[in-house]
């Protein structure tokens, strides 16, 4: 989907597109713009040699227009004298771009529909599977895995919501000619008809658009890069989600932890020296792709600062970093659906860590519990040194003689149990659940 | 607005909303909110000293509400038991720092709405300014500077729809407590009440929302930061648009092209070794703040993958980046007004440098005319031919025999025109004119 | 250190030690050079009034030295004719930069060096401290502490030894005036002298490095951007390294794990609402530092393209990345002695982790052992097998018949010890040791 | 050199490696060693199958290895339990690593050296064409051809000099084990022998890093990436270094500046819709190349926080980045050689440029000469009005009646010659080439 043969078939389904939309508005005959059609999704073409070509004019389109002119001659010669008329290869390399990128985040939606629908479903299932919160690396206070799940799902259906908006109208095709005027299509216009028809270049663009299926553009974007950095931005935005996701399965997989596991299909995980482990290698490529793509964001945001109506060299960086992106952000979401498919939720594991704190994982409620009668200060430092002594909270706290005072041995009981102490988990599922 | 001391004030505004809501719902006594409100806006802190212990808990809010609850309680002791009451740094500082997006967001559109003025002006006022059209630093095809400043308005535009758009839904506060369950709020408000009333929590988020003029969050977000990277990418768009004019600016005002220039103000462009230079200094300044964005919205999505419910180190790393993307959007955003209010625009120079390459500068329009006599192949040999033998390339072509059969010399002439060959460029300034 | 006065007085000591090398060359009084370099010393100025005068030339120098020439007018009003003289923005604030970072580089390393010796005593200390060797998350095979706080020593010994290096000849001197020739330093000798002494321009070089006390450089760098991002490029590498440590100490702290914790001298590590918790606060700030720098030195690094003699921009984008890259290196190295020299380590507890795999951590050996009579995928096979039936290893082995046959139960028993199965370790802890 | 087949075959030359340093050690046969070699060497291999199969282990080693066991025991199945015998994916996988960057290193340094070459006779020949010095776009002070490509020589010389030592010293091999221990490795040797041979893993790793070409490490580096991390940095400076070149020639090739072109050698800068264009097509690879590394090189520092004995995504985030910096950094190089040995300096248009401000280029120089009769301030203020009055400045200056009195017409005139103004530069090019 963004291989060198991808690469190439959009670039000659943009060729063709033109072709198609000159038809339209009436300056390119219909049979050439079928015959170029055909060929651009037929034709045979030598992607190697192209690439080795490239670099003479810096980019790829001349090679590309060259194979496919000659193919389109050899079916007819006068449908030839049609290709790329009036344009010019940022035209056709941006067009396919944005062809593919629109590829790419059909495709990457699918696969967060399943993944948020998996979510939706641990979520609700778990929605008083007690585990233990954690900040910086320490128990802090109970949660449920519901909420965890939760929290996952709303950051993709953040990114999924930003995919629907890009789709919509981020995507223009790109048509303005050499400098961005539509000079020479225009001049071939006036070639064919004798004169410009009205409105030809609005007609144009809205045809072309069409064509293509995607937005129409305002004015020419060959160096006002919007749709560029707009879709490394939400790639950067999905693979944060992902890895975010990511992290906190690995953080719950560790040996010690063993809160969650992942799959273990067949051959997943498997270590060339080590026969015992079961590495959350899908957690591990997700987060890998993720710590890739702010770099290449950041690149294709410097690309924005494009001198003059072409810089040399801001557009041609581009390619590559994009290309990554959009790989990278699509593995990451395809490999997510077997990660959250797959997962296994070990919630007597999560109880039984909950307890190696033995209570002073709820600290924060008996500290708040205490205030009304010693104070904040005084109630925290009691809390404290309770569970600085070590022991069970729940008895240490009932051999301070101040606390005693309050509440006696069997309510700091209660009060020392976690999963009593979960506070609106429930409620904030609920709400992630209901966002429609 | 970035300061330190406007980040202090933010957070007491956080800290003094918080009392507010809980008063609205009923946990905090109308009178202690009242007096946290007050000294949070009114009260002296010790800027420097709150620095300096920021490094213990790895977070300046432990030494704010330090201060905060001194000072309350310098006021009312009573009062001071309330300040900060079932919260946690995070809820305190994210608020804050969404508060403080929020008002840089408000000045920058301020700065836009200027710099957007004054482009729609420049666009239509230029719209028959001809120039050449540049491409990999040569000369292309002719362009109006008219649809140069439309493009620049079409890029600020966008940046501007963005800032709506994030400002509208995408600065929530924080409110979720030690690890996103809210269960200290909660447990305030079951020992204040006896019981928790229904719909605490909900009732809670949305009076903070309300007291603060931010958004509900769906779930606690302290570990899913899209509000964060939002921002940074709003941040990134926005100055690669502004360095995009800048460049632009830059390599109009080169001595040798010399078609643009900035105003000039007293003081502004002075060389400290060379007299005579008038340098664009505020070009300068806007092209490093974009130069600066990009790698500081990287760090930001890299900030992603927090892992738990407090990462320990993801968090810590948002601050300083984020506040240096406000820094220097907002001061790009200011600079362009005084640039783009005051650009001197030198029309007689852009026609001058049109002439340069003595017409080679509408070689793809005679390229386009000779095609259908001549073929495409042939069509671009005979200009290319005429364009490298120096001349005027009217004169050239008129020499070349194949071409004179074609096109006598008074048409070659009306051809060779730059005016002439201007392509739809009236027609994209007014789309660009027209869109709002 | 990387503070706004700091930043000033480098440039104002850039200042008087040119006055002083011109003085040696013959060129400025001996008088003039005393009085600038003694109120380039102890004079007042008003950091604020230049930070915001800097606008107007883009660039501080222009402020500094009319608050400079003011100063030593005061004092000696022919003195301050020689201020500045012949030099530009540029060749100030490149050589204030170089003073700057080589200071911080100073700092830095004395603080290496009570990290290093205190990794030395760790490594050497536990050499024999088995625990688990942990890879994706899972237990791998046992290793010792003592071999990864070798790891830690060994990652800051390179950081050291590219800072001596740096220092060494990296940090140059910039004088080169206007654009790189000297012209107006040549100019100025030519008035005084009457004509233009031999070697002047090489002698003003050594007499101006050697005041500073930094090095020659082979030609003026003002577009030639090595000393930055070398210095960049250091500052990533040091924080890199640090922040390994930082994640590492993190891992090790998790409350499931408890084989490290931070000295928790009094007020580190608190929370605003948990009384029981104490966060690696230490770990989180230096992992907080090395987040950030990659994104700063990724920019300096583009401010390499630097067109011209001086570009409007990529030079002005290095100083705030600069001194944020130097403040995140100097402060994550500083933080690193606290942490080191604080850390606990829990062997008990590192020994009572190794058993929870009950011997699979070392299924690689028993696969290795079994292989010369089982051949290596039946070897695996065998071991997985036993691995995957939970249960002590050596049990589940010595009831697979096929294993029975060659190893007995006490052989099985012996070759489940982890600490038994340590490799090299004690000799790769020595070769980092013997390293000087 | 960085494809996908060039990886396959370090990796193979990596594990035969190992194998012949076994094989020097004693632990494996040496006809063993030797069929894995030359199936290493010569073997076939389906790279496409192997990349489809590293999804399930998150490597390509342990498909590799596969393969490579498979082709092993089809020539001799004895032979075949030695493939990979101790090792761990990543040992393989870095050491092949080591062995692309060492190769890419010297390909590299090949066109370093044709390109320093070439500009140490550019730098030689143009020793005395002037042209105008530039900064922040303006013409400053005038400079030589000459000291321009001395700068960029200078820039190169450093690039190269830091990959001699990159080579020499830093691309050590690897060979920890699962976990850094060496521990699979001594215990078949302990099997094989009986008993550990003293120094064996010492002598392993000499031998390793002897049949490798490639450095001893202190330590394994699985977590400790300073190989990784200095091979970035090293490209940064290449391609920031070559990419400075590439903007210096883009700014010259200008339409309006035009004081150089690039060789425009058949098909070289040609435009697919106009055909009298001659791009800088060179300089814009080049230029494009520069522009992407850094964000590279930042993700590639990120990677150094990898917790554990190996991180689940730290590491594997590395290849494609790393596998991207060299691509782009040896393109670079390369495209350098074609650029610098045919680039065509245009020495009558520079001189011709140098008059646009008629004389105020040297302002600079007149204020220095007027400064002691009128002092610094007067002076500037003198030359400031004369070159605004436009005019040549030499006659401006003589209607000032204050200069009149100090300089005569003729002396004027002398002075205002950009020619006689060029500072050291003649010794600032003598001093990089003198350099070795």
């Amino acid at each position: 989907m963004t291989s060198d043969e991808a690469w190439l078939r959009a670039m000659c389904a943009a060729e063709a597109g033109l072709a198609r939309a000159q038809a339209r508005v009436g300056t390119v005959p219909a049979f050439a713009a079928e015959v170029i059609s055909q060929v651009a999704r037929d034709g045979c073409f030598d992607v190697a040699g192209i690439a080795a070509r490239s670099r003479g004019a810096a980019n790829p389109v001349v090679a590309v227009v060259g194979e496919l002119t000659a193919g389109v001659a050899a079916v007819d010669a006068a449908a030839a004298e049609y290709v790329h008329r009036g344009s010019t290869s940022q035209d056709v390399l941006d067009t396919a771009c944005c062809l593919v990128i629109a590829q790419v985040v059909v495709r990457v939606r699918q696969d967060l529909a399943t993944v948020i629908g998996a979510l939706e479903e641990l979520a609700d299932r778990h929605r008083r599977t007690v585990m233990a919160g954690r900040t910086l690396t320490q128990h802090a206070v109970p949660t449920t895995f519901g909420l965890k799940a939760a929290g996952w799902l709303h950051l993709l259906r953040e990114a999924d919501s930003r995919a629907a908006h890009l789709v919509r109208r981020g995507l223009p095709v790109q048509i303005g000619g050499a400098a961005g005027t539509m000079a020479a299509y225009l001049e071939h216009a006036r070639l064919h008809f004798g004169r410009l028809p009205a409105d030809y270049a609005a007609n144009l663009i809205t045809a072309y658009a069409d064509e293509m299926g995607l937005a129409e553009p305002v004015v020419p974007w060959h160096v006002l890069r919007t749709p560029i950095v707009d879709t490394a931005a939400w790639c950067a935005l999905l693979t944060g989600a992902l890895g975010k996701i990511a992290v906190d399965v690995q953080s719950l997989c560790r040996t010690e932890v063993a809160e969650l596991s992942e799959s273990g299909a067949a051959g997943k995980g498997v270590s060339s020296a080590m026969p015992q482990k079961q590495n959350p290698s899908l957690a591990t490529m997700i987060r890998a792709a993720a710590l890739q793509v702010p770099g290449l964001a950041a690149t294709l945001a410097h690309c924005m600062l494009a001198e003059d109506e072409r810089a040399g060299g801001a557009w041609h960086a581009e390619w590559q970093p994009l290309r990554e992106c959009l790989r990278l952000a699509g593995g990451a979401a395809h490999t997510a659906v077997e990660l959250i498919t797959g997962l296994r939720v070990h919630a007597d594991r999560m109880r039984a860590n909950l307890e190696i704190t033995r209570g002073a994982i709820v600290a924060e409620r008996l500290s708040a519990r205490l205030t009304p009668q010693l104070g904040k200060t005084k109630a925290m430092q009691a809390v404290a040194a309770a569970a600085g002594r070590g022991g069970a909270l729940a008895d240490a706290l009932a051999q301070d003689a101040v606390v005693a005072a309050v509440l006696d041995a069997g309510t700091l009981k209660t009060l020392c149990d976690p999963a009593d102490y979960l506070g609106a988990a429930d409620h904030l599922v609920q709400r992630a659940l209901d966002v429609e």
